[in-house]
């Protein structure tokens, strides 16, 4: 069966400004693939009421099964997604009473909460409860109904802009009929992802294996130190996909490090957490950033019992308890002062294992033998020690991000035991 | 003058397959807006070679001045757009042999640090060299160099897809002549930035004090507690915003905490510096979320002496000395943990200011007394000590971006000297 096309239209004059970032479309996305839907176009436009339905419209006219809206959909006076939709479907708009009192509920607990008169939201209420007659309400997360609209033979999907209420609604769309037609088995995909491998390299062996063939389709997408490739089968060749990536896997072997969808940092969770292991970090430059990263994943707490964040020399000694010494004889940017702020930190808190941080992170602070980029980490366990020295280019968010990645990478490589010295 | 209106064509199968996020068109957004050229929309396409010509060819029917794209210039098979643009613009490909020289300087250069044959890149570094004849060059950050084409009466500008290479080559773009001939004056703006305020509350104030008139623009931007106001004059009426603005400064003031567009994290840094303050941090739920966004920003050092990371009880008793009494009697998420922190961690670090989150950042955790999304706060100093309690909305999340958000907002207050108790 042939995959149904799909296509986004994200409103927002703030995204188009600058002032916010789209959050949405890479959401979406991720859940149409899951689906089996093919989506193939992005479509990002402002707040104007003909803005939004000159791109709907557009859209409509591709080939395309159904179209998901994000945004437009709060009480202020810019927000026009609904008033769009109807014009572009014919449908006039009327107030959908059941829904009225249903937001009108949600907003009087709210003005309870904080001792608001309820009369101010009357007139947000109700209009948010406008909807294109004959559509179809998805219930509210915030106070934003969703819709699923038919036009002609394509649906329209509706959704609100905030990313936590959008994923919360989602599944609500997923489960109406219209939507739910739509859904297909996903082609068989497999992922390869490997660490350190130079992205020509991956590129070179892609080309060694024949390429794609038999309409297999293979993206090569590179960032942080990690490149992905992700093969799929052509949906009339199922299971194309699953020899030419055993070929690649094969021959970039010892760059692979997994061959799942999964986060890195919740990789490295479940790894620990299988070996019932604990960590303790030390970081420097990356000032928290892999200690965050490893508690935006939920049961963190299971495996990270905390870190330190010694940004500053006198930090590292305070906290740490870094003998002087290594400061004043290798500098905070050392191999030495990686290990033993590691070290330190897996004895202060008790963990299985210690990993440490530390390096220049620009655009201050080089020095003729040590530029910006250079970053030493550490990874220390009761079995083994893994030093790490490292120049990443960029300026200073991609030192920092390129620094988290090679930290997590070595709490991984530490825990499952590569490599020990 | 009018403005002239730009369009983005952002590249890339991996951002429709959801497998990385789009970061490219954010920064081009801000960049145009800076320069007065009014961005009208954003397109993402897939890396096939049809996909990107129909897209800019699209574009270019639409009523615009320049059409940006990003992405799809790599070494590997699928980066296509230069021969899509090549298509579209009815101009043949060439090799440059001056840039393929240029890129050729760089792979050798690469291919010696890391011991590789130079010979694997002959390939890539003719590929990256093909242009369509007449366009020019734009010099390579990475591998990739970047086009200014005509097409017709409008300009395509094509820049590479790897977002720290995209930032380093876009001045490059913007000093070609017939770019530089597309900016204008940006038209005036007035940024109002409240904390804390209901999203209804500030519609309403917009609506009282007469909304957009004589072709000013608002938009209205709220997230992680924090709405975001800016008004623009229209082009034809300088100057009107300011009098729109200034009512609404007035109307919201209690909220209103900047006038500028500069970050958050970037003003608490800025704040903290021009009063010589030093900052300590103790996070538990935010797991070192709020150290890692002040340190992003480029001089952090000077001000963030460091942080711990006290994820798990024994952390809070081990790493900073928490009396055992307060966790047995209050628990780890209440208020006097938190005060408990924020006047330990300043004290272990003899910082001018202590600041602390402890937090239920959920799924798990929750008690009957202490749902998710409960988060205590503290700040102290030698002056005061400023105590926060909020129940934030969510799932882990936004939870945690929210309580990283309010610790900032608390750092800033105290740093200022708001509302000291």
């Amino acid at each position: 069966m042939t995959p149904t096309r799909a296509a986004l239209l994200i409103t927002g004059s703030e995204i188009l400004l600058g002032r916010i970032q789209d959050q949405n479309s890479a959401y979406l996305a991720q859940q149409l693939d899951e689906q089996g839907i093919d989506l193939t176009r992005i479509v990002i436009v402002s707040d104007e009421s003909d803005a939004i339905s000159t791109g709907l419209a557009d859209l409509l006219q591709d080939d395309v099964g159904m179209v998901i809206t994000s945004g437009g959909l709060g009480p202020t006076h810019d927000d026009r997604t609904v008033e769009a939709i109807a014009r572009v479907s014919g449908r006039p708009l009327v107030v959908d009473e059941a829904t009225r009192l249903q937001i009108a509920a949600i907003t009087r607990r709210f003005a309870e909460q904080r001792g608001i008169d309820h009369g101010v939201f009357a007139a947000g209420d109700e209009k948010q409860a406008m909807i294109p007659r004959g559509a179809s309400v998805l219930a509210p997360v915030g106070t934003a109904p969703g819709l699923v609209v038919s036009v002609n033979k394509q649906v329209v999907v509706v959704l609100p802009g905030p990313p936590h209420e959008l994923r919360q609604m989602w599944p609500r769309a997923m489960a109406h009929p219209r939507v739910a037609a739509l859904t297909t088995a996903a082609s068989d995909r497999y992922t390869i992802r490997l660490y350190e491998a130079p992205e020509s390299r991956v590129a070179d062996a892609f080309a060694e294996v024949g390429g794609d063939e038999n309409g297999t389709r293979t993206t090569i997408c590179a960032g942080r130190g990690e490149v992905e490739v992700v093969v799929r089968s052509g949906s009339a060749n199922p299971g194309q996909g699953a020899a030419l990536a055993s070929r690649l896997r094969e021959r970039l072997a010892k760059y692979v490090y997994s061959t799942e969808a999964t986060p890195l940092a919740e990789i490295v969770i479940r790894e620990l957490r299988q070996r019932r292991l604990t960590l303790a970090l030390a970081e420097s430059c990356t000032g928290g950033g892999v200690a965050a990263a490893l508690t935006r994943i939920a049961g963190a707490s299971d495996v990270v019992l905390g870190g330190l964040v010694v940004y500053a020399d006198d930090a590292k000694r305070d906290l740490l308890g870094i003998d002087p010494r290594v400061l004043a004889e290798h500098g905070a940017v050392s191999a030495a002062c990686a290990a033993a702020m590691a070290r330190a930190v897996r004895e202060r808190l008790h963990a299985s294992i210690g990993v440490s941080v530390t390096g220049i992170a620009g655009p201050g602070g080089a020095t003729p033998t040590k530029p910006v980029g250079l970053v030493f980490l550490h990874a220390t366990s009761d079995a083994c020690d893994l030093p790490l020295e490292r120049h990443f280019p960029g300026p200073r968010g991609v030192v920092q991000d390129w620094a988290v990645t090679a930290a997590l990478q070595l709490t991984r490589r530490i825990a499952v035991g590569e490599d020990h010295t």
